[in-house]
């Protein structure tokens, strides 16, 4: 038996399904299933992903594929009632790629497959439209060219420039037939001059072309890049979608569009789309022409007609198919679609990109309306964009201040939410530039282009005078999460002059403006930016009652702690943060850093007498007078936690951190500490470290210091003992930092130990307590099994078990750290064909490595308890990567505790922890 | 069935023998075998180490045991025809333990067991000896109050020193009965008034305490730290040996005595021993008397009269037992005997202790005499002590010429071989001090005490006035492989004055003085210090064959050679410590840094060019100059290395490791490249990295700017090339440093790889070659079955895979390391009670931790060339560790394939890899 490589659709009948994304790829499984459900879609066929493997081993199309191609070929050929490379009526196709996974931009398409110097006059004639057919012939060329046959691009676009130079006319729109016919000419004969072969005449040559290049692409270097940044195996291969030709750009009675079956900015459940009247599908999406609303559910253009005004039948069709898809699909869906002389065709549905605020909303939404459970809404939330939530907004006064003042400027579309405010910078390099000086900046352009990200990227926000809600700046700024405005028509911006011009305003680079993503709003002058809604309710300024916003975020973390199993704790070292970090929903503090405590006011000068003691009892004086500060500072920290656990981790950072380093501050505390700055100098000599990273820090302080541990320890013990008497339930975590032996944690541990019988002996009162190490040297995981039979927790300390598993120094690593994550490969060394690390490991946990040893001594460690007959071990993590949703759904996997994450990080990692059980 | 818990010896029979160490501990089994060969041994018993376990868990003595005792102390009584308490004529015991491996000093020892204020006026009768009664009795209160009641034994000492005051006396010899008889009293008055409780005057009672006191001194921390250190099982226990007392010290026809059955200075086959008249043991051992030779083997101390001379009967006797025990142990006895009233009674034998010089000796004497075969000789060789062959001596010539200017001071005993010159220094603290400084010192003492440890490990050799060969100075320096003369007499050494009179001689602190630890000569002003024979032979100055030490040296290396399965190769740069290394029998380069090459010369020049170029183009026109010189460089050790192989590696330092930091050098640099200081300066802090072990360096520079890697590999290739063509086999293995993920091998090997094929199809010749890595990040070894894919070998770099498993910086790492190693408990902070580390994990590799990540990568790595149908993969360690003996014998049971060392640690890998063998 010979395997299926061909899958037909078209007509209401399919092959394939959406359930065979594996085989068919993510569109040609979306075609068969749109048309089964009776959606009009241009029949067509799918080539399988498996006949893509089979290419990438033959190096060529498997013997008897082109076969099975032609048969699909003429069934639809019947119902198109048109014939491919037909000399009067010819039938045109397209040829696309589609893979297992939505791969945006990285693989290649050709579309009007069948025209050639024949049938380019035949289709002239059987459209009625020579300039249609010219223009559809030279689009073939040049894609063709390009994608099949490998010639530069710019060598075809320049002979286009050049031909609209010597006409006068800025947009291809303008060029003629005429112009066309000798473009498509000088075309061929660069083809045949550049790359010594001709353009290929025949219609089934240039399909057999096109298939191959399509599965080529699969390997092409930027696609195998994508894909090993997220996740993609090289072995699924790409589908080729061959369908038939309809076309928005045949006339007035023809267009083309976007749809959303919701608003993906703030996710409204109304129908919105833009469209081009007389235009082919990339117009939209290239933002050259402003297109128009499909409908007036926003409005948006006013001044331009509807396609529920011009086409009214066409946008009934439509609304019913979004009724259809959405319903089938249970998700609000983004459509494509091509209306060819009146008759609507469905090219694409996909589950709509969309902001977080629109994403809240859509799956709280889709919950009520009983489309879908709480485990899918919950599933669908992007946890890492969570935080743009709780980004900033412009201030409604002072919005309704500057329209009062005059300083409203003008309004585009709401591209991307979020208020910024900065100044006007007009193009990327500077305000990348500007940004590094400390300013904030407001990048404002006519369009932008994939040039432009470092500058998008740094930028408050964005502000384009061009395109609509899906050109590039609107895209890319929602992928962002910067706030965007783009398609803000009055703007006249001179890139020479420096200047933009709206209106009678006149506004010069490094003048301050605004500008409201939400609303799409642009203001001159300062305009207050403020906290998010949900902050503001959580900080007590807005009723949670009056934020619909508030309530559905709510929601969604109720839902999430629902279903997660990991807890979620945060890093604080301020009875401030451990508060804002219960509002997010913290239950426990998994890291409170004491060396924060040890600066500010009369500490730092204790600490520093303590550093400059010369023996044990000088020592223990300086550190007499900190007991008071740091027990205060555990009452506030274990207050403000109460009933809930606090992690207190023991000074780490070596002692050279607490004096100055340079001769103008030592001579000013020489000064204050009544010595001679020559005394602080010889100290910070004496504690110069070449590699203070792997220095005397952490426990290694605290074993040759032991007072100081008694110290701290009295503190805690002290403090614990006071709040309980005033009947505050306290959970003191004692965590002994940067462990690597067992018996290192010995001996901390028999310090707290003893101090605590010391402090419960002299306050007559015991409070329970647990001591604990955190994981953070190689060697403690890999040693773990003997280190937990002393510890009754365990923290890993990620951070710096990135740095020394990596042998990566946090504070240096970023010069070759950004050759090795670079994805951009103009960017790299030679020979390098990958980025050596798909991710920055101190942002993303490196499951591989760091992760073994996580995983090792979890596993190690609890057995290790177990078989002892100790209590079992709780473990954690708590560094930064507790709040990164790949890391949560590591430690979900590894069966970790909690996770702990700074305070705004929080909302994520009880997101990400619910997901975790959700994907697995 | 009651278990046996006491094993009897006596009269020729015995109940244990010397292969139930387990059971009877060292000593008793030794005592017991000598027994059943006939030895006289005064007879005993041994309680089983077994007990001491059950002793542990009870916290008492087990039932039974005392009435096994019983029964066994009167089968001694027999034997010796005297009573344990009798009131005529008292038996006295000692208590000694003995565990199954010694533990020197570790652990206690009562003697005179059965004296009280009754039994000690007996003995006085009996013996005739009325001082020697009340000395052995106040001994015994000393002993016992100290060892069993807790007695501080400061508090007796006091007394004695208080009575020898009054008395005008130096010794306690000099005083007399009376004062002992006072003494006694004081002892008992102090026991009772500090301890509140009486010493037990029922000697059933003393036996009960003494053997509960040895069990207890089991678990004393000094007990546990030996154990923990030397990897002693505390589940082992101890035995405790209660033997009859026999006396050296009851008049002038009994002597105490220690013998080697070879000498243990320079292991020559002649019986050599040192004895006191009328003298307990430990007198031999405190040093304060210079004992008398037991014969003339060797001329030392030949103003007074020998054992064979004044008591030739006993003496015959002895070196019939020293026969009888070598040709039974078949090794070289460490013997301790006492003569009481003409009498010899032997009270051990062991294996003795020695020198690396008589080690090597007695080993290839002893297979000469056909007494052990090759393998056990090479077993008993100190493979951590071969070095010391290779130590200075003083030259011969220097010495005679000494000798004729009338600078030859004095001789005293050769208590520890090698020649040592430097100045003269008096107290340990000062020796410290002026090395610290630079100087060179000979630490001259009366005697030393374990308190001299400091000074005497940094002298250059040590020199005593008083102590025979076993007295503290001898046995430290020995163990230390310091040269040391001790017991020269004719020093008159005045602290105070800081001056050393020797006849007409008068010396002061800072004078050069010189001695020889082979011969005992003392010299004073400059005497050559020169290398050591097997030096002189291995650099050609001296014929092999006039030098015995080079051939039984050489001998042991061949029988090493033959057992051991481990490689040996050495960590060279240049050519001439290749060489050094091939003498020393390295089979090939383990290790080749070529950034040594960068340095010196021009080359520092160019590669400073490099640094400040601004862009890849000018990086290359500098690089282009460094190719000649590297080309050369490895033209020169692949050269020397010929026919082994070469294991090179890239370039690894951080880059500012090039530039001088110091502004002065920073201008002197400027001005010789024709820039400003300025631009070196903005260099060197553009290169600035805060932890520069994990910074910008290894293969991350490779990557980064693979220019580099490409010049490397050029010129090791063209070197290749032109080695191969003149006939010179070659063999580079080319080593990437710091590699932390599979990804950056490839991409290194990718350009090693393109730049061997275009060298090999330039030059029209092609090279075996490898392509490896060094193992040093903890990643690597974690991710090493990806890793090995791409690797022909792995290298541990075990000094900074031990930085980074740790988090130790070893340039910072010594404040806290020395706390967490220290062994002497007085030095310890608060709450230490053992070592944090066993050894310095820099010197002995972490078998824990660091071992097992080594042991991981090595599984791990070949397992994945297995499975993918590579090459085996070669594993070779190349840190200092490969040096190490342990280490050496944990690469051997991990199955590395070779270690690599410095030249001179060679020899030291080879024996161990053959130890390795032998003992698994």
């Amino acid at each position: 038996m010979t395997t299926k490589r061909v899958y037909f659709f078209g007509n209401g009948e399919a092959e394939g399904r959406a359930s065979m994304k594996n085989l068919l790829g993510g569109k040609g499984a979306n075609l068969a299933e749109m048309t089964s459900l009776g959606v009009p879609v241009p029949p067509g066929f799918t080539i399988t992903t498996e006949t893509c493997t089979e290419f990438q081993k033959l190096g060529d199309l498997p013997e008897g594929l082109m076969a099975e191609v032609t048969s699909n070929l003429k069934r639809v050929e019947e119902i198109r009632g048109k014939q491919f490379g037909d000399l009067t009526n010819p039938l045109l196709f397209s040829v696309r790629s589609g893979a297992r996974v939505s791969m945006p931009g990285m693989m290649d398409t050709v579309l009007n497959i069948g025209l050639n110097d024949q049938t380019v006059e035949a289709l002239a004639t059987a459209s009625g439209d020579a300039r249609f057919a010219w223009d559809s012939y030279r689009r073939l060329l040049q894609m063709y060219s390009d994608v099949v046959m490998g010639l530069d691009r710019q060598l075809t676009e320049k002979l286009i420039e050049e031909r609209k130079e010597e006409r006068g006319v800025a947009l291809d729109t303008e060029l003629s037939v005429d112009d066309w016919r000798d473009l498509t000419a000088q075309f061929k004969a660069v083809i045949l001059d550049v790359l010594g072969k001709p353009f290929p005449q025949d219609p089934q040559e240039q399909l057999v072309g096109a298939i191959k290049a399509v599965f080529e692409s699969w390997n092409i270097p930027r696609a195998k890049i994508y894909r090993r940044n997220n996740n993609i195996s090289d072995d699924w291969g790409t589908a080729v979608n061959v369908q038939s030709m309809v076309f928005g750009n045949l006339g007035n009675n023809c267009a083309t569009g976007v749809a959303f079956t919701r608003d993906p900015s703030d996710g409204t459940n109304i129908f919105f789309g833009e469209f081009l009247v007389n235009a082919q599908g990339e117009d939209v999406v290239a933002g050259i022409r402003t297109p128009q609303a499909i409908n007036r559910s926003k409005d948006e253009n006013p001044d331009l007609p509807t396609l529920e005004e011009i086409m009214p039948e066409a946008y009934g069709e439509l609304l019913a198919i979004r009724e259809k898809l959405e319903n089938h699909y249970k998700d609000m869906q983004d459509l494509e679609f091509t209306i060819e002389n009146g008759v609507l065709w469905m090219l694409q549905t996909r589950n709509g990109k969309r902001t977080i605020f629109s994403a809240i909303r859509i799956a709280t939404d889709l919950v009520a309306q009983g489309m879908i459970d709480t485990r899918t809404a919950v599933a669908r939330i992007p946890a890492n964009e969570l935080p743009k939530l709780f980004a900033p907004v412009l201030n409604g006064d002072a919005k309704i201040q500057a329209e009062t003042d005059g300083l409203s400027l003008t309004r585009g579309l709401a591209a991307s939410p979020g208020g910024a405010a900065g100044r006007l910078v007009l193009d990327p390099d500077k305000a990348q530039e500007w940004v590094a000086n400390g300013d904030k900046v407001v990048l404002t352009r006519i369009e932008t282009s994939p040039e432009d990200i470092g500058g998008m990227s740094v930028a408050e926000g964005i502000l384009t005078a061009r395109g609509g809600m899906t050109s590039h700046a609107a895209v890319v700024a929602r992928g962002m999460g910067v706030p965007c405005v783009s398609g803000a028509g009055d703007l006249r911006i001179d890139y020479t002059a420096r200047t933009v011009k709206v209106g009678a305003h006149l506004l010069h680079e490094g003048d301050l403006i605004a500008i409201d993503g939400f609303d799409g709003r642009v203001y001159k002058g300062e305009v207050e930016v403020m906290p998010s809604e949900i902050l503001q309710v959580l900080s007590g300024k807005l009723k949670a009652e009056d934020s619909e916003l508030y309530q559905r975020y709510e929601q969604i973390m109720t839902w999430s702690d629902e279903i997660k199993s990991l807890g979620v704790r945060t890093n604080a070292d301020t009875p401030h943060d451990a508060t804002v970090a219960r509002q997010f929903g913290a239950t426990g503090i998994g890291l409170c850093r004491t060396e924060h405590m040890f600066f500010g006011g009369d500490r730092i000068l204790h600490v520093r007498e303590m550093i400059l003691a010369d023996d044990e009892q000088g020592r223990r004086a300086a550190l007499a007078q900190l007991l008071d500060f740091q027990r205060e500072d555990f009452i506030g920290i274990l207050g403000a936690m109460h009933d809930l656990p606090v992690t207190i981790r023991l000074l780490d950072p070596p002692l050279h951190e607490f004096l100055p380093h340079e001769a103008e501050n030592q001579a000013e505390v020489a000064a204050e500490m009544g010595v001679s700055p020559e005394v602080i100098k010889q100290k910070v000599d004496a504690l110069h470290e070449f590699n203070p990273m792997l220095g005397h820090r952490g426990c290694r302080l605290g074993i040759s210091m032991p007072e100081i541990t008694e110290m701290q320890a009295r503190a805690i013990f002290e403090a614990a003992v006071q709040l309980t008497r005033d009947g505050v339930k306290v959970f003191p975590e004692v965590m002994v930092p940067l462990i690597g032996t067992a018996a290192e944690l010995t001996h901390q541990k028999t310090v707290i130990n003893t101090i605590a019988e010391q402090v419960f002996a002299e306050q007559g009162l015991r409070v329970d307590y647990l001591v604990g190490t955190m994981i953070e040297v190689p060697r403690a995981a890999l040693t773990a099994a003997a280190v937990a039979t002393e510890a009754q927790f365990f923290s890993f300390g990620t951070n710096d078990l990135t740095q020394m598993t990596f042998g990566y120094s946090r504070d240096d690593a970023g010069k070759f750290l950004k050759i090795y994550t670079e994805k951009d490969s103009t960017q790299w060394p030679k020979y390098l064909t990958a980025p050596i690390l798909p991710n920055d490991p101190f942002e993303v946990l490196d499951r591989e490595g760091v992760g073994q040893l996580v995983a090792m001594a979890t596993q190690n460690g609890r057995k290790a308890r177990e078989e002892a007959g100790l209590s079992r071990l709780k473990v954690g993590i708590c560094g930064e990567h507790g709040g990164e949703p790949s890391s949560v759904e590591f430690c979900h996997l590894t069966g970790l505790d909690y996770v702990s994450c700074s305070p705004y990080r929080v909302p994520v990692a009880r997101l990400a922890a619910a997901q975790a059980v959700l994907n697995n």
